[in-house]
């Protein structure tokens, strides 16, 4: 059996011309290289041009599945398949409550007024679709998952895994009420989180605000996701427990 | 051998007020209890007064040491003790560059300028000692390392961990410049690093700005830092290996 590579990552022009290449080189070398783009993000473009979405923080959960999955000795073949399940039953919501400056450009990304925020934020610091006037966090909350829910769609009687993410200068403290009001939700619509990430897993630098991931999982995703794992990046850990 | 306690915790007049209350009740129920108080700031009181200094993120430090001491099964009191040498042991000095909003108060707990930052600020976003221009991060680390190296004092050869802690909203990428320069600065002095954690440790809601913190350490407190810990809170990573 030949090296083979799998590239887990987001509907970006830029990655995926960055991929090609880099994919054209190894593929030179008898490397086998395959990929997965991940398109969460449910603000970007419409459900009928899902093609055209952007990835944000569902690409965590996206390689959550694929690094169990290879952990566990699964096919390159497989891998993917179960990464590409993973990510396509995944959708992402996200507002940015304060931008951020990427230093190279020295000025901040979007502008907001004290009470207004940004509806739909990409994790590179990219506006949203919309500005709206400030909610509190559980009308904010509303909002971004009855988009979610509505556009996979999420039904009764599902199993997810949910990630509330800050996206860099969010305090903790408010992920967790964030948290609190998505918990009632999928209560409300009896749908069983299998586990609940909540912190900083996909950041843009110092912008304000959160975003929300649903991935809905069937039995062999819901395995991938609840193993261990421990790295740099990405500890393993339930709040469930 | 009867119950025992022990409280690792800052020198700030509400916190000794409650500890001091629950020692009362616990000691009522045949609970020996006993305490560390950290005073690690050196913004805080000059070294003449440090009795009167409050505690910052060298706090994380005192925690990891008694935490392992007291897994490796030491009595209450060599707890106390290699609590107590770690955190005299510790110095710590940090800088805002935008204050954070405690919820309670509604309105940022200091005013800054765009081109100023605040230096020696509190942990629950307390001002600090004066405001100065902004400079760039290695300007800012060399003069922050300059004070905490003169205070304990450390000098060639000792051996330290390091701690680069983000406030809540300064992000990683940052932290890692700072980093850099402390090890520079390190090895000018030929002081020896036996761990570095960079990371958000030590919160004080959506402040951005960072500390530092040394801790001259001898054998036994060297152990105990680099003892295993996994806990929600902190997770032992070495960025030297």
């Amino acid at each position: 059996m030949g090296k083979g590579v799998i590239c887990l990552y987001g509907n970006f022009s830029g990655d995926i011309m960055n991929f090609r290449m880099a994919q054209t080189l190894a593929e030179a070398d008898g490397i086998q290289v395959t990929e997965v783009i991940a398109r969460d993000d449910i603000a970007s473009a419409p459900k009928e041009n899902i093609q055209n979405r952007r990835a944000v923080a569902g690409e965590v959960i996206m390689w959550k599945v694929g690094g169990a999955a290879a952990q566990e000795g699964m096919s390159l073949n497989k891998v993917k398949e179960v990464a590409e399940r993973a990510i396509n039953n995944t959708r992402s919501f996200g507002v940015g409550t304060y931008p951020c400056i990427i230093p190279a450009t020295g000025k901040p990304s979007f502008k907001l007024e004290e009470d207004e925020m940004e509806i739909g934020i990409g994790h590179h610091g990219e506006p949203g679709i919309r500005k709206e006037k400030m909610k509190s966090a559980d009308e904010t909350t509303t909002m971004l998952m009855d988009a979610i829910l509505e556009d996979l769609p999420f039904k009764n009687g599902d199993k997810v895994s949910v990630l509330i993410n800050g996206l860099g200068a969010t305090p903790f403290q408010e992920l967790f009420i964030i948290n609190r009001k998505v918990s009632e939700i999928l209560e409300k619509y009896k749908i069983k989180k299998i586990i609940t990430y909540v912190g900083e897993y996909f950041t843009s630098l110092e912008m304000a605000g959160f975003s929300i991931t649903l991935t809905k999982v069937d039995d062999e995703i819901a395995r991938l996701i609840l193993a261990k794992a421990d790295s740099p990046m990405f500890k393993q850990f339930d709040l469930n427990k």
